[in-house]
Protein backbone atom coordinates (compact mmCIF):
# COMPACT_ATOMS: atom_id res chain seq x y z
CA UNK A 1 0.00 0.00 0.00
CA UNK A 2 1.49 3.25 -0.89
CA UNK A 3 1.65 5.73 1.78
CA UNK A 4 -0.63 8.35 0.23
CA UNK A 5 -3.47 5.37 0.28
CA UNK A 6 -6.56 6.58 1.37
CA UNK A 7 -7.11 3.41 3.55
CA UNK A 8 -3.14 3.97 4.81
CA UNK A 9 -3.81 7.15 6.02
CA UNK A 10 -7.08 6.54 7.75
CA UNK A 11 -5.76 3.49 9.76
CA UNK A 12 -2.70 6.32 10.70
CA UNK A 13 -5.31 8.53 12.08
CA UNK A 14 -6.81 5.48 13.60
CA UNK A 15 -3.75 4.29 15.24
CA UNK A 16 -3.08 7.86 16.15
CA UNK A 17 -6.08 8.67 18.01
CA UNK A 18 -5.31 5.30 20.23
CA UNK A 19 -1.95 6.27 21.11
CA UNK A 20 -2.89 10.01 22.16
CA UNK A 21 -5.81 8.38 24.43
CA UNK A 22 -3.54 5.71 25.85
CA UNK A 23 -5.92 3.04 24.44
CA UNK A 24 -3.58 0.86 23.22
CA UNK A 25 -3.96 -1.22 26.63
CA UNK A 26 -7.50 -1.79 25.40
CA UNK A 27 -7.17 -2.41 22.49
CA UNK A 28 -6.75 -6.70 22.80
CA UNK A 29 -7.67 -8.84 19.38
CA UNK A 30 -11.15 -10.18 21.43
CA UNK A 31 -11.77 -7.06 22.95
CA UNK A 32 -11.91 -5.04 19.16
CA UNK A 33 -13.95 -7.90 18.20
CA UNK A 34 -16.78 -7.47 20.93
CA UNK A 35 -16.13 -3.69 19.83
CA UNK A 36 -16.83 -4.36 16.28
CA UNK A 37 -19.95 -7.04 17.17
CA UNK A 38 -21.50 -3.74 18.87
CA UNK A 39 -21.32 -1.49 16.39
CA UNK A 40 -22.58 -4.32 14.43
CA UNK A 41 -25.53 -4.09 16.46
CA UNK A 42 -25.95 -0.49 15.99
CA UNK A 43 -25.82 -1.08 12.47
CA UNK A 44 -28.59 -3.33 12.13
CA UNK A 45 -30.32 -1.42 14.59
CA UNK A 46 -30.94 1.32 12.08
CA UNK A 47 -33.48 -0.50 9.88
CA UNK A 48 -34.35 -3.36 11.37
CA UNK A 49 -37.99 -2.73 11.90
CA UNK A 50 -38.30 -1.19 8.32
CA UNK A 51 -39.79 -3.05 5.12
CA UNK A 52 -38.04 -2.77 2.21
CA UNK A 53 -39.80 0.50 0.49
CA UNK A 54 -39.21 2.45 3.98
CA UNK A 55 -35.45 1.31 3.77
CA UNK A 56 -35.18 2.51 0.14
CA UNK A 57 -36.94 6.00 1.44
CA UNK A 58 -34.83 6.48 4.67
CA UNK A 59 -31.28 5.68 2.60
CA UNK A 60 -32.74 8.29 0.15
CA UNK A 61 -33.09 10.64 2.98
CA UNK A 62 -29.83 12.77 3.93
CA UNK A 63 -30.71 11.93 7.53
CA UNK A 64 -30.78 8.29 6.80
CA UNK A 65 -27.39 7.87 4.51
CA UNK A 66 -25.49 9.75 7.27
CA UNK A 67 -26.74 7.73 10.23
CA UNK A 68 -26.10 4.46 8.00
CA UNK A 69 -22.58 5.74 6.80
CA UNK A 70 -21.73 6.57 10.51
CA UNK A 71 -22.54 2.68 11.87
CA UNK A 72 -20.99 1.39 9.11
CA UNK A 73 -17.70 3.48 9.89
CA UNK A 74 -17.69 2.79 13.14
CA UNK A 75 -17.61 -1.15 12.82
CA UNK A 76 -14.70 -0.24 9.99
CA UNK A 77 -13.00 1.15 12.56
CA UNK A 78 -12.75 -1.43 15.00
CA UNK A 79 -11.84 -4.18 11.98
CA UNK A 80 -9.48 -1.71 10.35
CA UNK A 81 -7.54 -1.53 14.34
CA UNK A 82 -8.22 -4.96 14.56
CA UNK A 83 -6.42 -5.54 11.34
CA UNK A 84 -3.40 -2.83 12.50
CA UNK A 85 -3.11 -4.91 16.12
CA UNK A 86 -2.73 -8.34 14.31
CA UNK A 87 -0.10 -6.52 11.91
CA UNK A 88 -2.44 -7.81 8.78
CA UNK A 89 -2.08 -5.53 5.77
CA UNK A 90 -6.16 -5.33 5.07
CA UNK A 91 -5.92 -4.22 1.46
CA UNK A 92 -3.65 -7.07 0.31
CA UNK A 93 -6.13 -9.57 2.56
CA UNK A 94 -9.13 -8.05 1.08
CA UNK A 95 -7.37 -8.71 -2.83
CA UNK A 96 -6.52 -12.29 -1.78
CA UNK A 97 -10.24 -12.95 -0.28
CA UNK A 98 -11.78 -11.42 -3.37
CA UNK A 99 -9.36 -14.13 -5.68
CA UNK A 100 -10.57 -16.91 -3.43
CA UNK A 101 -14.23 -15.76 -4.04
CA UNK A 102 -14.21 -16.16 -7.76
CA UNK A 103 -12.45 -19.43 -7.42
CA UNK A 104 -15.10 -20.66 -5.33
CA UNK A 105 -17.97 -19.24 -6.75
CA UNK A 106 -17.33 -19.52 -10.35
CA UNK A 107 -19.59 -17.53 -12.52
CA UNK A 108 -21.74 -20.83 -14.51
CA UNK A 109 -22.52 -22.29 -11.11
CA UNK A 110 -23.27 -19.20 -8.99
CA UNK A 111 -25.23 -16.73 -11.83
CA UNK A 112 -28.16 -15.96 -10.19
CA UNK A 113 -28.08 -18.33 -7.21
CA UNK A 114 -27.01 -17.44 -3.72
CA UNK A 115 -26.11 -21.02 -2.56
CA UNK A 116 -22.55 -21.45 -0.41
CA UNK A 117 -20.35 -23.13 -2.09
CA UNK A 118 -20.51 -26.14 0.47
CA UNK A 119 -24.45 -26.35 -0.42
CA UNK A 120 -23.81 -26.31 -4.04
CA UNK B 1 -11.20 8.96 -3.55
CA UNK B 2 -8.83 9.32 -6.71
CA UNK B 3 -9.51 6.17 -8.52
CA UNK B 4 -6.38 4.55 -8.38
CA UNK B 5 -6.96 4.10 -5.11
CA UNK B 6 -6.65 0.69 -3.55
CA UNK B 7 -10.24 1.03 -1.91
CA UNK B 8 -11.81 2.48 -5.14
CA UNK B 9 -10.47 -1.08 -7.02
CA UNK B 10 -11.04 -3.04 -4.39
CA UNK B 11 -15.07 -1.84 -4.72
CA UNK B 12 -14.89 -2.22 -8.31
CA UNK B 13 -13.93 -5.34 -8.06
CA UNK B 14 -16.91 -6.49 -5.61
CA UNK B 15 -19.30 -4.93 -8.16
CA UNK B 16 -18.34 -6.87 -10.88
CA UNK B 17 -18.27 -9.64 -8.64
CA UNK B 18 -22.29 -9.50 -7.97
CA UNK B 19 -22.83 -8.33 -11.60
CA UNK B 20 -21.08 -11.56 -13.22
CA UNK B 21 -23.09 -13.55 -10.88
CA UNK B 22 -26.45 -11.94 -10.85
CA UNK B 23 -26.21 -11.27 -7.46
CA UNK B 24 -27.20 -7.27 -7.16
CA UNK B 25 -31.03 -8.88 -6.64
CA UNK B 26 -29.67 -10.70 -3.22
CA UNK B 27 -27.91 -7.74 -1.76
CA UNK B 28 -30.42 -5.10 -0.09
CA UNK B 29 -28.95 -3.15 2.70
CA UNK B 30 -30.98 -5.46 5.33
CA UNK B 31 -29.88 -8.87 3.85
CA UNK B 32 -26.02 -7.37 3.46
CA UNK B 33 -26.10 -6.64 7.09
CA UNK B 34 -27.38 -10.08 7.98
CA UNK B 35 -24.38 -11.03 5.76
CA UNK B 36 -22.08 -8.78 7.66
CA UNK B 37 -23.36 -10.18 11.29
CA UNK B 38 -22.65 -13.62 9.74
CA UNK B 39 -19.46 -13.02 9.17
CA UNK B 40 -18.79 -11.13 12.07
CA UNK B 41 -19.59 -14.39 13.97
CA UNK B 42 -17.23 -16.55 11.76
CA UNK B 43 -14.69 -13.77 13.12
CA UNK B 44 -15.77 -13.94 16.74
CA UNK B 45 -15.56 -17.97 16.59
CA UNK B 46 -11.83 -17.45 15.33
CA UNK B 47 -10.56 -16.36 18.98
CA UNK B 48 -13.34 -16.79 21.20
CA UNK B 49 -12.32 -19.77 23.38
CA UNK B 50 -8.45 -18.64 23.41
CA UNK B 51 -6.82 -16.97 26.53
CA UNK B 52 -5.01 -13.48 25.62
CA UNK B 53 -1.66 -15.91 25.65
CA UNK B 54 -3.15 -18.07 22.79
CA UNK B 55 -4.29 -15.18 21.09
CA UNK B 56 -1.20 -13.64 20.82
CA UNK B 57 0.56 -17.20 19.83
CA UNK B 58 -1.53 -17.95 17.52
CA UNK B 59 -1.66 -14.43 15.77
CA UNK B 60 1.90 -14.90 15.46
CA UNK B 61 1.86 -18.33 13.47
CA UNK B 62 1.09 -17.82 9.69
CA UNK B 63 -2.00 -20.10 10.17
CA UNK B 64 -3.71 -18.12 12.55
CA UNK B 65 -3.01 -14.61 10.95
CA UNK B 66 -4.32 -15.85 7.69
CA UNK B 67 -7.40 -17.00 9.04
CA UNK B 68 -7.95 -13.73 11.29
CA UNK B 69 -7.42 -11.78 7.99
CA UNK B 70 -9.75 -13.63 5.92
CA UNK B 71 -12.37 -13.29 8.38
CA UNK B 72 -12.23 -9.57 9.04
CA UNK B 73 -11.85 -9.27 5.00
CA UNK B 74 -14.98 -11.05 4.56
CA UNK B 75 -17.04 -8.69 7.26
CA UNK B 76 -15.52 -5.95 5.34
CA UNK B 77 -16.14 -6.82 2.00
CA UNK B 78 -20.21 -6.71 3.12
CA UNK B 79 -19.64 -3.23 4.17
CA UNK B 80 -17.91 -2.60 1.16
CA UNK B 81 -20.64 -3.33 -0.67
CA UNK B 82 -23.33 -1.82 1.35
CA UNK B 83 -21.94 1.04 0.74
CA UNK B 84 -21.92 1.27 -2.38
CA UNK B 85 -25.29 -0.10 -2.72
CA UNK B 86 -26.65 3.16 -0.29
CA UNK B 87 -24.48 5.23 -2.59
CA UNK B 88 -22.30 6.04 0.51
CA UNK B 89 -18.70 7.42 -0.23
CA UNK B 90 -16.80 5.37 2.54
CA UNK B 91 -13.44 7.03 3.15
CA UNK B 92 -15.44 10.15 2.89
CA UNK B 93 -17.15 8.61 5.99
CA UNK B 94 -14.60 6.77 7.80
CA UNK B 95 -12.76 10.77 7.83
CA UNK B 96 -15.89 12.37 9.26
CA UNK B 97 -15.99 9.79 11.60
CA UNK B 98 -12.96 10.01 13.14
CA UNK B 99 -13.50 13.82 13.13
CA UNK B 100 -16.23 13.42 15.13
CA UNK B 101 -14.19 11.12 17.26
CA UNK B 102 -11.85 13.50 18.29
CA UNK B 103 -14.58 15.89 19.94
CA UNK B 104 -16.08 13.18 21.45
CA UNK B 105 -13.37 11.64 23.19
CA UNK B 106 -10.82 14.77 23.70
CA UNK B 107 -7.87 13.66 25.23
CA UNK B 108 -7.66 15.32 28.69
CA UNK B 109 -11.07 13.49 29.92
CA UNK B 110 -10.42 10.16 27.68
CA UNK B 111 -6.86 9.42 28.83
CA UNK B 112 -6.61 5.97 30.34
CA UNK B 113 -10.24 5.03 30.11
CA UNK B 114 -12.69 3.80 27.68
CA UNK B 115 -15.77 5.23 29.08
CA UNK B 116 -18.33 6.09 26.77
CA UNK B 117 -18.59 9.63 25.96
CA UNK B 118 -22.45 9.56 27.21
CA UNK B 119 -21.22 7.75 31.06
CA UNK B 120 -18.51 10.14 31.33
CA UNK C 1 -37.95 -21.25 39.90
CA UNK C 2 -39.16 -24.28 40.93
CA UNK C 3 -36.81 -27.47 40.42
CA UNK C 4 -39.44 -29.37 37.78
CA UNK C 5 -39.06 -26.35 35.42
CA UNK C 6 -38.22 -26.92 32.01
CA UNK C 7 -35.65 -24.14 32.09
CA UNK C 8 -34.00 -24.87 35.32
CA UNK C 9 -33.59 -28.68 33.80
CA UNK C 10 -32.02 -27.34 31.11
CA UNK C 11 -29.65 -25.13 32.86
CA UNK C 12 -28.73 -28.10 34.60
CA UNK C 13 -28.04 -30.02 31.68
CA UNK C 14 -25.91 -27.11 30.28
CA UNK C 15 -23.93 -27.25 33.87
CA UNK C 16 -23.57 -31.06 33.75
CA UNK C 17 -22.50 -30.63 30.09
CA UNK C 18 -19.57 -27.72 30.81
CA UNK C 19 -18.36 -29.50 33.81
CA UNK C 20 -17.98 -33.48 32.28
CA UNK C 21 -15.58 -32.15 29.82
CA UNK C 22 -14.11 -29.62 32.06
CA UNK C 23 -14.99 -26.66 30.00
CA UNK C 24 -15.93 -24.30 32.92
CA UNK C 25 -12.27 -22.84 32.64
CA UNK C 26 -13.65 -21.65 28.65
CA UNK C 27 -16.66 -20.32 30.18
CA UNK C 28 -15.78 -17.06 31.07
CA UNK C 29 -18.59 -13.81 30.82
CA UNK C 30 -16.18 -12.01 27.51
CA UNK C 31 -16.14 -16.14 26.01
CA UNK C 32 -19.68 -16.78 26.10
CA UNK C 33 -20.80 -13.48 24.86
CA UNK C 34 -18.59 -13.73 21.79
CA UNK C 35 -19.36 -17.82 21.42
CA UNK C 36 -23.18 -15.89 21.53
CA UNK C 37 -22.13 -13.72 18.93
CA UNK C 38 -20.55 -16.41 16.47
CA UNK C 39 -23.92 -18.50 16.92
CA UNK C 40 -25.89 -15.27 16.16
CA UNK C 41 -23.98 -15.41 12.88
CA UNK C 42 -24.76 -18.40 12.02
CA UNK C 43 -28.84 -17.65 12.81
CA UNK C 44 -28.75 -14.78 10.37
CA UNK C 45 -26.74 -17.27 7.64
CA UNK C 46 -30.00 -19.35 7.58
CA UNK C 47 -31.81 -16.62 6.26
CA UNK C 48 -29.86 -13.71 4.82
CA UNK C 49 -30.47 -14.15 0.98
CA UNK C 50 -34.28 -15.25 1.04
CA UNK C 51 -37.14 -13.02 0.11
CA UNK C 52 -39.62 -12.67 2.23
CA UNK C 53 -41.65 -15.57 0.74
CA UNK C 54 -38.53 -17.86 0.70
CA UNK C 55 -38.91 -16.93 4.20
CA UNK C 56 -42.23 -18.47 4.87
CA UNK C 57 -42.24 -21.28 2.41
CA UNK C 58 -38.78 -22.72 3.80
CA UNK C 59 -40.09 -22.33 7.04
CA UNK C 60 -43.01 -24.75 6.16
CA UNK C 61 -40.38 -27.00 5.45
CA UNK C 62 -39.90 -29.70 8.15
CA UNK C 63 -35.54 -28.79 7.25
CA UNK C 64 -36.10 -25.06 7.61
CA UNK C 65 -37.94 -25.46 10.92
CA UNK C 66 -35.64 -27.47 12.39
CA UNK C 67 -32.37 -25.83 11.08
CA UNK C 68 -33.87 -22.15 12.72
CA UNK C 69 -34.70 -24.01 15.77
CA UNK C 70 -30.87 -25.35 16.23
CA UNK C 71 -29.23 -22.30 15.63
CA UNK C 72 -31.77 -20.34 18.24
CA UNK C 73 -31.35 -22.74 20.39
CA UNK C 74 -27.70 -22.49 20.14
CA UNK C 75 -27.04 -18.94 20.59
CA UNK C 76 -30.12 -19.29 23.71
CA UNK C 77 -27.46 -22.12 25.24
CA UNK C 78 -24.54 -19.89 25.59
CA UNK C 79 -26.84 -17.13 26.99
CA UNK C 80 -28.26 -19.44 29.35
CA UNK C 81 -24.32 -20.58 30.52
CA UNK C 82 -23.98 -16.70 31.02
CA UNK C 83 -26.40 -16.44 33.17
CA UNK C 84 -25.41 -19.44 35.25
CA UNK C 85 -21.89 -18.42 35.49
CA UNK C 86 -23.09 -14.89 36.04
CA UNK C 87 -25.46 -15.85 39.03
CA UNK C 88 -28.43 -14.58 37.34
CA UNK C 89 -31.90 -16.03 37.48
CA UNK C 90 -32.99 -15.82 33.97
CA UNK C 91 -36.51 -16.33 34.26
CA UNK C 92 -36.92 -13.67 36.39
CA UNK C 93 -34.87 -11.31 34.92
CA UNK C 94 -37.09 -12.07 31.66
CA UNK C 95 -39.80 -10.95 33.39
CA UNK C 96 -38.55 -7.73 35.17
CA UNK C 97 -37.47 -6.81 31.12
CA UNK C 98 -40.88 -7.43 30.43
CA UNK C 99 -42.44 -5.42 32.60
CA UNK C 100 -40.02 -2.90 31.82
CA UNK C 101 -40.85 -2.70 28.30
CA UNK C 102 -44.50 -2.07 29.16
CA UNK C 103 -43.74 1.10 30.80
CA UNK C 104 -40.81 1.79 28.23
CA UNK C 105 -43.55 1.25 25.40
CA UNK C 106 -47.23 1.65 26.21
CA UNK C 107 -50.17 0.98 24.70
CA UNK C 108 -51.35 4.25 23.25
CA UNK C 109 -48.00 5.44 22.58
CA UNK C 110 -46.54 2.39 20.68
CA UNK C 111 -49.60 1.09 18.79
CA UNK C 112 -48.33 0.44 15.47
CA UNK C 113 -45.13 2.07 15.21
CA UNK C 114 -41.85 0.43 16.20
CA UNK C 115 -39.83 3.74 16.92
CA UNK C 116 -37.94 3.10 20.02
CA UNK C 117 -38.72 4.79 23.14
CA UNK C 118 -35.74 7.34 22.90
CA UNK C 119 -36.57 8.34 19.69
CA UNK C 120 -40.13 8.80 19.99
CA UNK D 1 -44.64 -27.84 27.79
CA UNK D 2 -47.07 -27.85 30.76
CA UNK D 3 -48.96 -24.48 30.45
CA UNK D 4 -47.41 -23.54 34.18
CA UNK D 5 -44.10 -23.59 32.87
CA UNK D 6 -42.35 -20.45 33.36
CA UNK D 7 -41.13 -20.19 29.66
CA UNK D 8 -44.40 -20.75 28.51
CA UNK D 9 -45.76 -18.03 30.49
CA UNK D 10 -43.19 -15.71 29.40
CA UNK D 11 -43.76 -16.37 26.03
CA UNK D 12 -47.81 -15.92 26.49
CA UNK D 13 -46.57 -12.27 27.75
CA UNK D 14 -44.08 -11.96 24.69
CA UNK D 15 -47.04 -12.29 22.45
CA UNK D 16 -49.81 -10.61 24.28
CA UNK D 17 -47.08 -7.30 24.21
CA UNK D 18 -46.59 -7.54 20.86
CA UNK D 19 -50.53 -7.87 20.29
CA UNK D 20 -51.61 -4.92 22.42
CA UNK D 21 -49.27 -2.73 20.17
CA UNK D 22 -50.13 -4.29 16.77
CA UNK D 23 -46.44 -5.43 16.32
CA UNK D 24 -47.09 -8.20 14.77
CA UNK D 25 -46.42 -6.61 11.42
CA UNK D 26 -42.89 -5.73 12.39
CA UNK D 27 -41.99 -9.39 13.69
CA UNK D 28 -40.94 -11.33 10.70
CA UNK D 29 -38.24 -13.83 10.92
CA UNK D 30 -35.59 -11.37 9.36
CA UNK D 31 -36.60 -8.50 11.45
CA UNK D 32 -36.42 -10.49 14.77
CA UNK D 33 -33.01 -11.82 13.82
CA UNK D 34 -31.97 -8.51 13.20
CA UNK D 35 -33.54 -7.14 16.05
CA UNK D 36 -31.41 -10.18 18.23
CA UNK D 37 -28.30 -9.27 16.66
CA UNK D 38 -28.34 -5.69 17.61
CA UNK D 39 -29.41 -6.38 21.62
CA UNK D 40 -26.14 -8.71 21.29
CA UNK D 41 -24.36 -5.44 20.43
CA UNK D 42 -25.61 -4.18 23.54
CA UNK D 43 -24.50 -7.09 25.51
CA UNK D 44 -20.70 -7.28 23.85
CA UNK D 45 -20.71 -3.80 24.58
CA UNK D 46 -21.12 -4.03 28.37
CA UNK D 47 -18.03 -5.86 29.16
CA UNK D 48 -15.53 -5.05 25.94
CA UNK D 49 -13.04 -2.95 27.71
CA UNK D 50 -13.05 -4.84 30.96
CA UNK D 51 -10.15 -7.09 31.69
CA UNK D 52 -10.96 -10.50 33.09
CA UNK D 53 -10.35 -8.87 36.55
CA UNK D 54 -12.75 -5.94 35.94
CA UNK D 55 -15.86 -8.38 34.72
CA UNK D 56 -15.36 -10.24 37.89
CA UNK D 57 -15.61 -6.80 39.99
CA UNK D 58 -18.69 -5.85 38.17
CA UNK D 59 -20.67 -8.70 37.95
CA UNK D 60 -20.32 -8.98 41.91
CA UNK D 61 -21.82 -5.57 41.88
CA UNK D 62 -25.81 -5.10 41.88
CA UNK D 63 -25.54 -2.60 39.11
CA UNK D 64 -23.00 -4.91 36.67
CA UNK D 65 -25.41 -7.96 37.37
CA UNK D 66 -28.23 -5.80 36.56
CA UNK D 67 -26.98 -4.36 33.54
CA UNK D 68 -25.96 -7.82 32.39
CA UNK D 69 -29.37 -9.78 33.21
CA UNK D 70 -31.23 -6.74 31.18
CA UNK D 71 -29.08 -7.52 28.22
CA UNK D 72 -29.10 -11.03 27.92
CA UNK D 73 -32.83 -11.00 28.62
CA UNK D 74 -32.94 -8.11 25.47
CA UNK D 75 -31.81 -10.76 23.32
CA UNK D 76 -33.68 -13.84 24.82
CA UNK D 77 -37.30 -12.09 24.63
CA UNK D 78 -36.46 -11.73 20.63
CA UNK D 79 -35.18 -15.08 20.18
CA UNK D 80 -38.46 -16.75 22.36
CA UNK D 81 -40.37 -14.08 19.84
CA UNK D 82 -38.30 -15.77 16.72
CA UNK D 83 -39.44 -19.32 18.21
CA UNK D 84 -43.02 -18.30 18.77
CA UNK D 85 -43.46 -16.64 15.64
CA UNK D 86 -41.66 -19.91 13.33
CA UNK D 87 -44.16 -22.19 15.99
CA UNK D 88 -41.15 -24.15 17.27
CA UNK D 89 -41.22 -25.11 20.83
CA UNK D 90 -38.28 -23.66 22.02
CA UNK D 91 -37.98 -26.38 24.83
CA UNK D 92 -38.24 -29.37 22.81
CA UNK D 93 -35.55 -27.75 20.88
CA UNK D 94 -33.12 -27.17 23.36
CA UNK D 95 -33.38 -30.71 24.19
CA UNK D 96 -32.69 -32.24 21.18
CA UNK D 97 -29.66 -29.91 20.53
CA UNK D 98 -28.21 -30.60 24.01
CA UNK D 99 -28.47 -34.74 23.06
CA UNK D 100 -26.76 -33.69 19.61
CA UNK D 101 -24.09 -32.10 21.64
CA UNK D 102 -23.67 -34.85 23.46
CA UNK D 103 -22.84 -36.72 20.65
CA UNK D 104 -20.74 -34.35 18.75
CA UNK D 105 -18.52 -33.95 21.77
CA UNK D 106 -18.08 -37.65 23.80
CA UNK D 107 -16.26 -36.73 27.01
CA UNK D 108 -13.05 -38.53 26.22
CA UNK D 109 -12.10 -36.80 22.81
CA UNK D 110 -13.55 -33.33 25.05
CA UNK D 111 -12.57 -32.69 27.81
CA UNK D 112 -10.25 -29.77 28.83
CA UNK D 113 -10.02 -29.00 24.86
CA UNK D 114 -12.90 -26.76 23.19
CA UNK D 115 -11.72 -27.70 19.83
CA UNK D 116 -15.19 -27.71 17.54
CA UNK D 117 -15.79 -31.14 16.76
CA UNK D 118 -15.19 -30.83 12.78
CA UNK D 119 -11.52 -29.43 13.59
CA UNK D 120 -11.04 -32.37 15.48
Amino acid sequence: MSTDDSLTQIQASIEKFAQDRDWDQFHTPKNLIMAATSEMGELAEVLQWKSEEEVIAYLSSEEGKTRLSEEISDVMIYLLRLSQKADIDIIDSLRKKLAQNELKYPVDLSKGNARKYTER
